[in-house]
């Protein structure tokens, strides 16, 4: 079991310390005096598209790109108080100070309730109720998280592990995603290494796409799409990338991105929950390793953007399967690939790499030493 | 009945000039020595999403923003040879030198056929059939589509509309997309005024949404979905930007971007084909005055994705409304929205901008003068 503590900061806040000295780093109080950042959040349905759009209106005076010796991720020193109180900690996860969901909205009652027959019609409000946590994965402000040790990366999952069931259980939370964005070039607005974590009143859009094909497969033939299409890929063989004793990384057929890998236990679960301590421990090194040929891909490491694809709390648990997406928008060193008028506007994707290139390419690479 | 009058290029591309000047544009030949361009595209079957992404292998090597004396967009003089022959034009289309969908998919008889159920299974493979064309809006460099007048503008939905139809035409294309994007902000390696369009083999998936979320309405209400959301905007008024004798321009209750902007015919209709003459008349003037506000929004003119969605050409006419959608990515002067991991993830997006702050801006910058 994976040591925590946890303290309030002083703007009321959780923040929660991972790994064997949790204990001491909790002992240090939040010593800033940090005024509460008054957030409001919605969630909004579009009619014409069938999904939601979180209204968070707060927002648009976050942190952005503060100097490196102004990290508030970072441990605190004497001489400088960041958002992590201790001096020293391993992994830290705490609320994010610009949250797009809050607990209720931060709304209190005055949110019209009912749905597509209720009193607000086809233009359906609520609450944006949920929680935006921030995951630290090391101290150190210059790593990356393909410079993790094993360990260290097992501490991490832990933590991803730790809080999806913390959050899944809180009132009208739907799905729970944890994910890393890395890059200046995707948005990024700290250097630091770190990832965040979304608990969403709703089911995302694109898992409730997965899961409506995967109910129409399932009614078609009987059998789960998600082993099938991962039995299809391994059978294929072309754009397989990884295969360690519990886990199969592969560019997909369809892969929307330059570069993309999906990482998937060989055993199908539901969720990160599920896995055993043989799948939890092997996937370190299978991950470790995919980020290493990422970072070795270009001339600079690469931008990427990789994420749990978890089961929805609620619905469809038997048919899903847990799964990590991992890519980059970079096609080549200098050159990213936009979302312009097709992709953004249509949702239809061009991939300049032919996916088996890419797999190819990847593997090439190779996974490196060291994890 | 607009003008026109095509020519073959050097390398055996179709051109054509919209306009009074058509024929007399026409005479001047392509005088390069172009190399035929080698183009392979497929579109392959996402299973998890059910969506088709188009794998386009040569696009790698594109024109990355010439300087402006390079531009290939400007009318040919004796000394530089562009892409368009003659010495000045109103408006011309010619098929993109670096498509993403070519007719055939450029493969020869290579690619397996099947579907779910065929050779192929799961994971489909066909020709990226289709075809890709670029719009020049103005011989102007430095014009953008808001500095057009009502008659240049008129003539661009012309061709808009002519090739439309033409493209419908085409064996194996299922949907005709027109759109611009505009700003380097989101990738245009071109600055000369011009926008695109694609001709799909496929319905796109964004299409495809609004079609099931319209077909189970249409079930479940024996409503039009299109109607009571259009009727719902205009009832509620709190996201309306602008309103003429034909069109009605709103923010959306769920929009997804920072400024967003859906511009509707009154009279449902289900592609460009369908306007009359006083609805294709009005909208030059709607819709330029539309971008003229997106322009005053930033301290320089914002960058945007404008399209027009049409219903499909084979399936499902007489559901779809035909609208066009404007947005841009700019939240504030200099800070962009970025899709990271929540909304390239799990297309679970955030806006920082309530509609109705954003419908309120665009309604108080006023649409200027000069339509």
């Amino acid at each position: 079991m994976v040591k925590k503590a946890s303290i309030t900061l002083a703007d009321g806040r959780e923040l929660i310390y991972f790994g064997d000295q949790a204990d001491e780093a909790a002992s240090y109080p939040d010593l800033r005096r940090l005024p509460r950042i008054e957030v409001s959040s919605q969630v909004r349905h579009d009619p014409l598209l069938g999904e939601w759009v979180i209204v968070a209106g707060h927002r648009q005076d976050r942190t952005f790109m503060p100097p490196a010796d102004h990290c508030p991720l970072d441990p605190s020193t004497p001489e400088r108080l960041t958002e992590i109180p201790a001096p020293s900690y391993q992994v830290v996860v705490f609320e994010n100070r610009f949250p797009s969901l809050v607990p209720g909205g931060g709304l209190g009652a005055g949110v019209p309730g009912g749905g597509r027959d209720g009193p607000d019609g086809l233009l359906a409000t609520r609450p944006g109720n949920g929680r935006c946590e921030v995951v630290c994965f090391s101290e150190n402000h210059t790593a990356s998280f393909a410079d993790l040790t094993h360990d260290q990366a097992a501490l991490v999952l832990a933590a991803w592990i730790d809080r999806s069931a913390a959050l899944a259980a809180l009132p009208g939370v739907e799905q729970v995603y944890c994910f890393e964005n890395r890059g200046r070039e995707i948005g990024v607005t700290l250097g630091h290494p770190h990832g965040q974590i979304y608990a969403y009143p709703f089911v995302t859009p694109r898992t409730a796409r997965m899961l409506a094909t995967s109910r129409a497969y399932q009614r078609d033939t009987g059998r789960n799409l998600f082993d099938d299409v991962l039995a299809a890929e391994v059978v294929d063989g072309s754009r397989m990338v990884t295969g360690t004793e519990h886990w199969v990384g592969f560019v997909p057929h369809a892969a929307h991105w330059p570069y993309e890998v999906h990482l998937y236990p060989r055993r199908r679960v539901p969720d990160l929950s599920e896995l055993t301590a043989a799948e939890r421990d092997d996937f370190c090194d299978a991950y470790l390793h995919l980020l290493r040929r990422f970072d070795r891909l270009f001339d600079a490491p690469a931008p990427y953007i990789s994420g749990w694809h978890q089961a929805p709390v609620h619905a469809d648990r038997s048919e899903f399967a847990l799964h990590l997406e991992l890519f980059t928008i970079r096609r080549a060193p200098g050159k990213l690939k936009y979302l312009a008028g097709s992709e953004s506007g249509m949702g239809a994707f061009t991939n300049d790499i032919a996916p088996e290139a890419a797999a190819a390419t990847l593997r090439e690479l190779g996974a490196g030493g060291r994890a």
